[in-house]
């Protein structure tokens, strides 16, 4: 197999070294080509690694169509973002090379069209590592369709939120705090906006939903709301009620429309979902036949990374499981506003008589049933936190309720709200 | 696929009707011929579930020979148990028949033998239901081992057990009253020897570890503790200490030594697999690029291992990853004896002076050191339960103090001795 790889960072490096010190793989798998933005800068980094009598160091170019017009059967991509990956991997698909990337973006925006142009040329592209890096979600996901129908995927399938929120949960930190610790270990960019607004897990389970429903759940269909705005005072006041705060992608089957939600979920402290800390990634997959299946482990690093990406090239040689093929049908969709569910609202008034009387009219008109509401302790303002726990109501009138009670004159600042997971 | 299915208990009813049923498969399975032991028997029970028109009811047969040569290309065993099963499997495989089998009996024993065969007949067998049932264990392991290699395997595989031990730690019953709830229940058997004595796991065990390291992992080379003399004295001191009790079997390459194990183990109260409970299974898999990757869900039932059955069919009509082909090499083992650990121990004494030291001098002569000794309540026949706790030390050294403990004179029972269970 002879391979072509775009994009020599900390991933891709791992990559070459496990293709050349690896000898489960060395035997079948051979690097023809690397393609670089800077020539000069990687091959000095090439180089420290190999040394420099390497044969990979002559295999470097930083030209597009020196690169894929050289003589490699299989193309990995490991640049990242949308521009130019997607040209690149659209090319080498067209020029009839297989394609394995961890590219969560393009394969999310872009997977019917990539694997019908996989398939209409006759090769294949593959993507493991895009979701959940090293653990085989994708593979065992397409395995399980085989005899399974799937209703529901859940999942904690961003790292970098998980940590910052298990950091906030464990060590009472604020969110900047564990954000700045995240960035310092390691586990969060120094532009975080992907990882905590919820996009990266956005991208991710589109591709789980579109694997799972068989046909494209496009990222408009996804209700987004990252962890950014969350407050110590929410974590402490959800621990309280026995909740963990946790930031979970869900897409589910509801009577043959989808729900695709990312969002910060409570979620009963004796879950396992809660447990799951760090920068771990969990999965669950519930299937008519095979009920809950549920996977967990690194779902990032350059080590897990590279398992996927080299698990992804040796299936296509020994063409094993994991060959993608939707259909072409549109599936139809839920919004928030049409789905049904139980929510966690707090509320920052001030202290006085006919507030609560009044706000709780306000969700009843609205149809919203309230479970509990616990007034937290009065602050030197004279404001107070109110905590409501809804029963489950329909989205649009729990949002109209809120807009109406965002309207009040003894509303301190607009409502907070978190959904509430329920097994 | 022309299938023949070998038994139809509880799995092999559901299969026929999945086969029947499902529209993910039915336009390619097609059931052929059906053996069973009681022809009348099963007439009337085919009858009643699928009509007295049914063209399945001309397929029964209880003759082998009729079976074995009627145009089947693959072969459904469901019967368990090593006779007849494995002359009916060796004779499937020998006239070049496909085998799909939940039977882990046969193969923890012929794994070698088994895959051989099939490979030299050019036939492929496959057996994913034999472990874990729906979750899939094996194929994510075969998966794995291409790009990864494997130190450990770490498994609560026994649903039975883990169900009683779940409800020794949770409701106080004792293990009597426990089982018996889990046969009324339908999660134990009539005759449980197999589940509580550890042998269940034993099989699944060696299954994982051949799989793992390439070659036979042998029963003989697996010790086995079942949890059948587990008293609730053991599970509240360990809960005391901050343990769960749970039944692991474990497999691990300690350099270049295959070490294998099936007992119950002090599991710290946070660890992920503390937390499995009832009939869960959850095995957790430690490759050199993955790390840890944990899989959980239904080990048993007849939905999940139907979603096995099926799934092998399917693996094998395309081909997929779940071949197998293990090294002809022999692999090196370690005993108990040569493996160090750390262990609970508990010990009825008679409360007088000189005891404790008498106890810690035998330790300290064996080279096992003592982490903490804790004395319980002195009952009104003066005997104390003395719970001590060592730190890592030498099986065979453990096993000479706990010889020379057990003689002692104010020693009421032989020692009892459990696992600690350590990252």
């Amino acid at each position: 197999m002879k391979i072509g790889i775009i994009g020599i960072g900390n991933v891709g490096l791992q990559v070459l070294k496990d293709i050349q010190l690896n000898e489960k793989i060395n035997n079948f798998l051979s690097i023809e080509k690397i393609l670089v933005r800077n020539k000069d800068k990687y091959f000095k980094i090439l180089e420290s690694e190999f040394g420099s009598k390497s044969l990979l160091l002559e295999k470097l170019t930083d030209n597009f169509n020196n690169f894929i017009n050289s003589d490699i059967d299989t193309v990995i991509e490991l640049i990242g973002g949308s521009d130019p990956a997607k040209d690149y991997v659209i090319s080498a698909l067209s020029s009839g090379k297989n394609v394995v990337t961890a590219n969560k973006e393009i394969i999310a925006s872009s997977i019917e069209e990539l694997t019908s142009l996989a398939h209409s040329k006759k090769v294949k592209i593959r993507f493991e590592a895009a979701v959940g890096a090293g653990i085989p979600l994708l593979e065992v996901l397409i395995d399980m369709l085989k005899q399974n129908n799937i209703s529901k995927i859940t999942g904690i399938i961003n790292g970098t939120s998980n940590y910052i929120l298990s950091s906030m949960y464990y060590s009472n930190k604020s969110f900047d705090e564990s954000l700045i610790e995240a960035q310092n270990l390691g586990f969060a960019e120094s532009d975080p906006t992907n990882d905590i607004g919820g996009f990266d897990a956005m991208y991710k389970v589109c591709i789980l939903g579109s694997i799972a429903f068989g046909a494209k759940v496009p990222i408009e269909s996804v209700s987004v709301k990252g962890i950014e705005n969350l407050s110590q005072k929410d974590i402490k006041y959800s621990r309280e009620l026995g909740f963990v705060i946790k930031l979970l992608a869900v897409t589910e089957n509801k009577s043959s429309k989808i729900y695709s939600n990312v969002a910060p979920y409570l979620v009963p402290e004796n879950h396992p979902l809660a447990k799951v800390s760090d920068n771990y990634n969990a999965v669950e997959i519930n299937g008519d036949l095979i009920g809950n299946l549920w996977l967990q482990g690194q779902g990032a690093g350059k080590l897990s990374t590279t398992s996927a990406v080299i698990g992804d090239l040796v299936g296509i040689e020994k063409n094993t499981s994991g060959n993608l093929m939707l259909d072409q049908k549109k599936l139809n969709f839920l919004s928030d506003d049409e789905t049904i569910g139980k929510k966690y609202i707090r509320l920052n008034v001030e202290d006085k008589f006919g507030v609560l009387e009044k706000i709780a009219g306000i969700f009843s008109n609205n149809k919203v049933s309230i479970a509990s509401v616990i007034q937290k302790e009065v602050d030197n303002k004279g404001l107070a936190d109110l905590v409501i726990m809804t029963h489950e109501s329909l989205g649009s009138n729990l949002n109209n309720a809120l807009v109406e009670i965002g309207r009040l004159e003894f509303i301190q600042e607009n409502p907070t709200t978190y959904e509430i997971y329920e097994l």
